[in-house]
């Protein structure tokens, strides 16, 4: 039987580490840590720096490497096809460091709840046949970094708020649910796409880390300045994650 | 000058708090805790014992009474001129207990970005001339704790949810924009007033806490159970705070 904890661990920042996330990282009996393309290695070293502060030297740690997206799939074709590859590479680091069973733990960036596949890869093994048994610790997401560091509300008073991809957002453009959209995984600049009148933007990248940049207004002004801020900062660090949270003052 | 502090504490599991919330709790001169009508007064005793957990005897922790809003006026009116009510309480407190300023700290259920109030009030307290510095320290939200104890992803692959109340999804319905959505603030079952095909839900009470309940299934089916529990639930603990996601397998 294998013991699967999915972590959140928030955005970078180690102070987002909750108490029960530190508690499953030591209770670990190995920790696996994906290694991706080039330009997100960042993400790996965090995660290597968290466990290098968090844990003691017994627990093991162990990085491979994630398989590559096939970005010339379609979207949802393409990611399937990743996450079974993924599930394949997990399988394959059990049977070599957890032969007997015993409790595996994963990072997850933000919340493993929201736009991050590792439950859709742990219920693949499960579909596969593996004894997997799956516990989730929350933790902190970007949009709740996001309006923490602008120190804004996510909602209006009572309100609805919608949170979407970059990629539907561009597809939909404004929704009819709510004046306020959340904007994830969205390296376009979807935002361009949308009718600029009585909006207004709150963006961040990096957010929690030493390197986090804000910028917000009305977004007609501030959306040429986050795209030219955004390309000048993935230029800098060689990657990027951002996000954004959009509010209109009228009903669209 | 007031160096205001809204920590995120979760949902009442002490294992939400972040290293963050944890060291702005020890680095505050005075941390208010709002006592409300007798109904939730839970939420105050597990304030104090996450206060009483956490510090050491040298912070000052003062109880005030929250005033009681005005269930008869209209919902907006009324909440807005609660909120005028509850800024006075704060301006009282912090006359009293911080006449030089300091540092103060407020405990938010959850994350104070998520259908909370702390940051429009003091928006107010600024607004009426307070010099107030305010800084958020984001916390898990109910809604992590609801994805995490059922294991699930809040959003479908690549696909946008819709956060909102019990009292929006009871006056519009199911929206246009997701398949999936995210209720809160519902005392009255407001899933009630949707058509139930094809749609699943996941409900959770108390949740990161030792009398944590959850129920989930086909909303046709599970709906009149989850509206049994709740009430028997509140019966016999005096209140309740829960949360549901809907999904549905095929748009509206």
């Amino acid at each position: 039987m294998i013991d699967l904890h999915l972590i959140g661990i928030g955005t970078g920042n180690p102070d987002h580490l909750t108490r029960a996330a530190e508690s499953a990282m030591r209770a670990a009996d190995l920790i696996l840590l994906p290694r991706k393309r080039a330009d997100t290695v960042d993400l790996y070293d965090l995660r290597r720096a968290l466990c290098d502060e968090v844990l003691t030297p017994s627990t093991r740690v162990v990085a491979f490497d994630l398989p590559v997206r096939d970005a010339d799939a379609g979207y949802l074709t393409g990611v399937r096809t990743w996450h079974a590859a993924i599930a394949d590479a997990w399988t394959a680091q059990i049977a070599t460091h957890l032969p007997e069973g015993g409790r595996l733990a994963l990072l997850v960036w933000g919340d493993p709840s929201l736009y991050d596949s590792t439950l859709r890869i742990a219920a693949r093994l499960q579909a596969g046949g593996m004894a997997l048994r799956v516990t989730v610790v929350p933790g902190i997401t970007s949009l709740q970094a996001l309006t923490a560091a602008h120190a804004i509300p996510l909602n209006d008073l009572g309100a609805p708020v919608l949170i979407t991809t970059g990629r539907q957002l561009a597809t939909h453009c404004w929704p009819t649910d709510a004046t306020t959209v959340a904007v994830m995984l969205d390296g376009e600049g979807a935002f361009t796409t949308l009718d600029p009148a009585n909006t207004q933007i709150w963006w961040g990248a990096y957010l929690g880390m030493p390197q986090q940049a804000l910028l917000s207004g009305p977004l007609a002004e501030t959306g040429p300045t986050i795209l030219a801020r955004r390309a000048a900062l993935r230029a800098e660090h060689g990657w990027i994650m951002d996000c954004y949270l959009l509010r209109r003052s009228t009903p669209a």
